[in-house]
């Protein structure tokens, strides 16, 4: 009787995120410490919300070995206020204005409280670990992925301030920046509520590695959408990764190709460096030259073969076919979004 | 027979030392991960030196409850690296040129590359408890109390933040301030240590006390050095503190004792907010306010008091009495300098 799973599942998804919802609103109102130039800031950047989906994949993966959810709340999340706290500190060296549509901590306040405040909200993330029911030794094998996995964001991060710099960046750089900056995290969430639910080792490598090429997948799929999304549906005006020049597997691949293509190669170069220019013009312009060099189907192929990877690792897992089924579903809904 | 046991002491002090030193240059050695502009940051602070008196108090509390100090060692480095993140970001908090009389990482590199490369290190901090040796219900238990204390360090760097912008400050206000800022990980570190030496709650609370008192005592201590100690032996130049109007204790019982003294009150917010003022004569004008009100005196009662508090606790633990003797000489001669 496989409907009645897939309900059953489907349900499941559904009481997770209202834990996780509750779980943070609990979170933020126990936030009440002092000075409040510390705290005020925190309940700020998590009550914008976001799709929590870290949190759900731990939740989800802890389900997936059997193990009981409940107990995988807490350590969820403290990868959710991690992940918080690695946008506060990223949007200062971005100097980004906003975040989810609302002025960043360091442009609400300063500088220096979202420095600050950020600090405090990575040691609420191991408070939240520390103080979650898990039994003391799987805890501090979750303990050891979160450090990892930390530790490898902030590498990804710092690639990324490099890379911006660079004048010639290749693509398995950028590859290896987006696992480290962004795939790695949800690999770790799916680890750690695997290792919470009681997986083996050898089945927690699986499903990080699981993460990891999704995780990639991911990121290719928002260079793509950012140059061919339907725009009503992506909720974000398009280009905007060709306007800033940002190094987009797109952009990386076509500067790749255009070594063998002086003309074009210039014709490029031209727009990358034009000190003025029409947005619409520089939009249409580059992803002609893209579509000249057929980038948008290497991209998808790209991400493709990474998404069919982590499937392929996920199919090893010795657990229930139709929760797999359940995650790879939630997986696509949350991650690969419609071109 | 006393002597072999102060002697034997004095050993393991220097034992402590030499593997504390050596710990870090190993730690330091193997930080050799990419990108290097993470990494090179960490290894330039950390080979700077400093007393590295936290983790020295964290084996010495070990081995007051006869543990095993080897094993303390890496938790021990752990709050180390913490007390090294903390410069780190208080450094650009601040925007101090100069740490150990050397460029701070955000002078010598830049600002993000500080903020990145200080995340990093924090989470090196909890990688080396994680890492330790210690069984894993100790562990559990010392990372929350290391949490509980990072948390209270954040709180304090944001209080200093505050008051140096505010117009008053109470005596009260700034002992709670310094308590967090500097106190309590020093109390931490001694928490943590005796926890690991097997201490029962209440001796772990009590040496907590111990360390966090002592820990005032030391601010305190400070603030009268900077403007009454013997030049040559305090190594640094008398009175900056006067010269850039810090709130410390003597300038803000000053104030308070003004407050029945129109005159002198008026003296001494004179010279707060003089435009331009000569060094030499700024200083020679307050510290002959501070005379009048006899606020050195007071400072040095008030140190003295947290000081014989501190030790009330310590004489609470049930341990070997030259052990007592031997790690008050020791604090005595890392915290009480000569005035």
């Amino acid at each position: 009787m496989p409907i009645p799973v897939i309900f059953s599942e489907v349900n499941s998804i559904q009481q997770y995120q209202v834990q996780i919802n509750n779980g943070i609103e609990k979170f933020c109102s126990e936030l009440n410490g002092r000075p409040v130039e510390l705290y005020e800031p925190l309940r700020y950047t998590l009550s914008l919300g976001g799709k929590r989906m870290r949190p759900l994949l731990t939740m989800l993966a802890c389900d997936l070995f059997d193990g009981d959810a409940a107990i995988a709340l807490n350590p969820a999340l403290g990868i959710e206020l991690f992940h918080n706290f690695s946008l506060i500190h990223d949007d200062i060296l971005d100097d980004a204005p906003l975040r989810r549509n609302k002025p960043t901590i360091h442009q609400k306040w300063n500088r220096n409280i979202a420095i600050l405040s950020g600090d405090a909200l990575l040691v609420k993330a191991y408070e939240l670990i520390c103080n979650s029911s898990v039994p003391s030794e799987r805890k501090i094998e979750i303990l050891k992925v979160f450090n990892q996995v930390a530790l490898l964001v902030c590498e990804g991060q710092q690639l990324d301030m490099n890379y911006e710099k660079a004048s010639v960046i290749i693509i398995s750089q950028y590859i290896k920046m987006i696992e480290l900056k962004t795939a790695v995290l949800l690999a770790g969430s799916l680890k750690i509520g695997a290792l919470i639910g009681g997986a083996k080792e050898e089945d927690a490598k699986n499903i990080y590695e699981f993460g990891k090429n999704i995780g990639i997948a991911f990121q290719l799929q928002d260079d793509i959408l950012d140059v061919y999304a339907n725009e009503e549906k992506f909720g974000k005006q398009k280009g905007g990764d060709i306007i800033a020049n940002k190094k987009t597997f797109l952009l990386l691949k076509a500067l790749e190709l255009s070594g063998h293509n002086a003309y074009k190669k210039e014709e490029l170069q031209q727009w990358i460096y034009a000190p003025q220019f029409d947005a619409k013009h520089k939009i249409e312009a580059v992803t002609a030259i893209y579509e000249f060099f057929n980038v948008k189907k290497i991209a998808e192929d790209e991400m493709m073969n990474y998404y069919k990877k982590g499937l392929s690792f996920l199919n090893q897992l010795p657990v229930n076919a139709q929760k797999k089924e359940n995650l790879i579903s939630l997986v696509e809904s949350l991650i690969v979004r419609e071109v």
